[in-house]
C-alpha cells in the first residue's frame, strides 16, 4: 500500500524516540508518582472529559452508531472512576524494568547481564473505546515506554481530553509531554503511515476486532503482536462427568458472551450426546443461548437450527454456540486444529491419558482441561493488569503483562578482553 | 506487492504444519538421534553434494559472481566436515523444550503452567551459502520446528543435494521428510509468497545482507525477526588506558571484518585524540586498516581520508574504518544514537559514572564497557551456537540460541472451576 507522507507524524515519531530516552531511565517511584498524578487529573478533569465525550456519542448517534457500540464508546462517572482506579493499580504494580533478568561469568571472565529495558515506542491503534487510551498508557508508561495513540475517529474529542488530563500530570512531574501522543487526524492514510514509521515505532499493538487486527498484520511493516481474536472450543470426553461438564460449558457461554475467551463451538463424543446433550441444550435454553448444530445434533436438540461452515469459523461475541458431535478424540482435535484462532481451547474429561493427550497435542496459547476457558485473562493469571491476549508466537503467547511490554539488552563488562 | 499465487507453495506449507504436528511431540532423544544421522549422512554423501556445489560454482563463475562470493558457495571436504561436525553439536546441546519455564497455582486453584513449545514453522530466507541450509535446519529442528528453507538461486543445486541428504535421515527415524522443504522454484515472486503465507508460516528469519533483510521486513505479513546488520561504535572516553583503547579497537576491527559484530566507527574524545590519536592510527596502519575521518582526525592522522555522512552510515565489513573526533560524552552519544543500527556498541573509559551512563544510555542488543565487540556471539555467551544476531527488540534481542527458536503455551489443569 502507497502511503500518503505526513510530516507532521514523522515529527511525532521524532518527539516519542526523544520521550523514549528520557522514559527509559526514570525510576520506578517517579512513574509510580506520574501514574498516580495521572489517575487524580482524570478525576479533576471528569467535566471536561464528560463534555468531550457527549459531544462524540452525539456525532455517533447522529451517523448511525450500533448500540452496542455507542455503549462502548460513552463515559460516564463509573467509566471515569474505574479509569482513574485502573491507573492506582497499574502505579502499585511492580516495576518490570526493576530486576535484572540474567547475569553471569563468561568464559573470558566478562560479566554478562541481561537486563529488562522498555520496547521503546508503542503504537496502539484501537476502536472508539476511549478507556482504551488511559489503560494503554498506564501499561505502556509502567514499563517505560512511550506511546503513540491512534483510537477510532468517533472518540477524537473524549481522547483528546483525556490525553490533556493525562499530559498536566505529566507536566507536573517534569516529563516529557511526548512520552502520550494522540494521532487526532481521521485521515485513515496516517494509520498505515504508522504502521511503516519502523524508524520511530518499536512495536505497534492493535486492539480490536478481527477487521481491524487483520489490516494492521497486513500492512505493518514494524513488528505487530497480534491480539485478541478468540475461536474457543470445548470438546466433551465421553469420559466426562455431566455436572462438571455442563457447568463449564455454561459459564464459557454465558458469564460474559461479548469477550475473547467465551466458548464459541462446542464439540461432543457420539457416547456423551447420545446419554446428555438433550439435557445440556435444555440447559443453554435456559440461560437464552441461541444453538446451531449437525444433523445429530439436531436429532437430541430439536430447536437448533442447522450449523453451516461458517458458523464454525465464526467467534460469535454473543449468545450463541455451534455445537458438533464428533466420533472419537481424533475427529474433535482435527476440527480444533482446523477452526481454532490459537486463543484458548479446553477439553471436559476424567481420563487421565485423554488429557495428558490434550494438553500436548492442542497448539493455542492457553489449553485447558476440566475449567472454564473463561480464565484466559492477565488478572486471573496474577499479571496484576493485561494488554492483551497474544494469538501470535513470537515475543509473548496469551494473557500479556507489563513484562510483555518490555525487551531486553545484553550489558558486558569488561577489563580490556579482546577476542582470540 | 501483489503475488502470484503458487498452489504449489501452499501445499508445501500445508505439509509443513502436518509435519510441525509431529516434531511438536518428538522426543529428546529422537531429535538427537536424526541430527547424529544427519551429520552422517551429510559425510557419506559428500561426493554428491561437491558434484552438485561443482555445478553451480561453474554456472556462477559463468554468470560473473564476485570472487568473495564465489568462495562462500564453495564446498570442500573441510566445510562438508565442518557442516557435520555442527549439526552433532547441536544433536549434544540442550532440548529447549524440556523444562518447564514456571508453574503455579492461581487463586481459583488452577495450576498453570508456561511450557516452551516450537515456534512452529520457520521459513529461512538466505543468500547463497549451502553451509546455512545444514545449520539452520540443525538449529531449527532441535526446537521442534519445521523449516521452510529458501537459499539463494545461485546454490539451488548444492542445496538440493544437502537436503536430499538431510531427508535420508529424516527417513531413516520416521520423520516426516516435509520437516526440511527447500523452495528449488527460482522465482522470486514465491519468496513474496512465502512471506505473507500466515496460516503457514510461524516465523520468518532472514540471514544475509542488508538488502536482502530489508525486503523481507518490508514485504512480510508472517511475522519477522530481524538480524545481523552491524553499524558498530567504540567510543574512546578521555579516561581511557590508551594500550586497552588501542588493544580493543584493533581487535574489533581487524580479527574478522567480514562480521557485523567488527568495528565499523571510531569516536574519539578530543582530549584524548590530542595525546594518542596519531599513534592509534599507526598502529591501525600497521593493520593494513584503511581510514577516514572529519577534519580533525586527519590533522592527527594525515594519511586518512575524507569521512562523509555516507561513511558514518555504513557497514563497511572491510579493513576499513571511520573515525571522528567529538566534543565530549554527550557528542559521542548523540552520534551513536544518530548512526547505530542497535546491534553492539562500546565505551573505552576508566570513569565508573561514565561507564555506568553508557550501559543505561545506549539502546542496542549488547552494550560494552572496556572489551571488543567481537564477542557479540552465540559461542561466546556460552548458548551453544546461534542462529543469528537480532536487531529487533521483540521476541528475542542480541545473540539467538535454540530459545529464541521457541515459543510457549500455558496449560491449565483444573477440577471443575468456573469464573464467578
Amino acid at each position: 500500500m502507497t502511503v500518503e507522507f505526513s510530516e507532521k507524524l514523522i515529527d511525532m515519531g521524532k518527539q516519542a524516540k526523544e520521550a523514549a530516552r528520557f522514559l527509559r531511565k526514570a525510576t520506578t517511584l517517579e512513574k509510580k508518582k506520574v501514574l498516580n498524578l495521572m489517575a487524580d487529573s482524570i478525576e479533576e478533569n471528569a467535566e471536561k472529559i464528560k463534555q468531550a465525550n457527549y459531544q462524540d456519542v452525539l456525532n455517533a448517534r447522529e451517523n448511525g452508531m450500533a448500540p452496542a457500540m455507542l455503549e462502548r464508546l460513552t463515559l460516564d462517572d463509573k467509566r471515569l472512576k474505574a479509569m482513574a482506579e485502573g491507573l492506582r493499580k497499574i502505579a502499585q504494580l511492580e516495576d518490570p524494568l526493576a530486576q535484572a533478568n540474567k547475569q553471569w561469568k563468561n568464559d573470558n571472565g566478562l560479566m554478562i547481564t541481561q537486563r529488562p529495558v522498555p520496547l521503546g515506542v508503542i503504537g496502539i491503534i484501537y476502536e472508539s473505546r476511549p478507556n482504551v487510551t488511559a489503560d494503554a498508557t498506564g501499561l505502556c508508561l509502567k514499563a517505560g515506554n512511550v506511546v503513540l495513540l491512534r483510537g477510532g475517529k468517533e472518540a477524537i474529542a473524549s481522547n483528546e481530553a483525556i490525553v490533556e488530563a493525562l499530559h498536566m500530570a505529566l507536566e507536573e512531574v517534569g516529563f516529557p509531554k511526548e512520552s502520550v501522543q494522540l494521532i487526532t487526524n481521521p485521515d485513515r492514510q496516517l494509520v498505515t503511515q504508522l504502521m511503516q514509521m519502523n524508524d520511530y515505532v518499536d512495536c505497534l499493538i492493535p486492539r480490536g476486532g478481527a477487521g481491524l487486527i487483520q489490516n494492521v498484520v497486513k500492512n505493518a511493516t514494524v513488528p505487530v503482536i497480534e491480539t485478541g481474536v478468540g475461536n474457543v472450543h470445548i470438546y466433551i470426553h465421553e469420559s466426562a462427568d455431566y455436572e462438571t461438564a455442563r457447568d463449564i460449558v455454561l459459564n464459557a457461554k454465558i458469564q460474559r458472551p461479548s469477550v475473547c475467551n467465551a466458548v464459541e463451538s462446542l464439540l461432543v463424543d457420539q457416547a456423551f450426546a447420545e446419554r446428555y446433550l438433550s439435557s445440556l441444550g435444555n440447559a443453554l435454553y435456559d440461560g437464552n443461548v441461541e444453538l446451531v448444530g449437525d444433523e445429530k445434533v439436531r436429532k437430541l436438540i430439536p430447536f437448533a437450527t442447522v450449523a453451516h461452515e461458517e458458523e464454525y469459523e465464526t467467534e460469535f461475541l454473543d449468545l450463541k454456540l455451534a455445537i458438533k458431535v464428533v466420533a472419537n478424540y481424533d475427529e474433535a482435535i482435527q476440527h480444533i486444529e482446523k477452526y481454532s484462532s490459537g486463543h484458548s481451547e479446553a477439553i471436559i474429561t476424567s481420563d487421565y491419558q485423554i488429557a495428558q493427550d490434550f494438553l500436548n497435542d492442542i497448539d493455542a496459547a492457553v489449553v485447558y482441561v476440566n475449567a472454564s476457558t473463561r480464565f484466559t485473562d492477565g488478572e486471573v493469571f496474577g499479571f496484576g493488569a493485561e494488554i492483551g491476549i497474544s494469538t501470535q508466537k513470537l515475543h509473548a503467547r496469551g494473557p500479556m503483562g507489563l513484562e510483555a511490554l518490555t525487551s531486553y539488552k545484553y550489558t558486558i563488562e569488561g577489563s580490556g578482553q579482546i577476542r582470540e
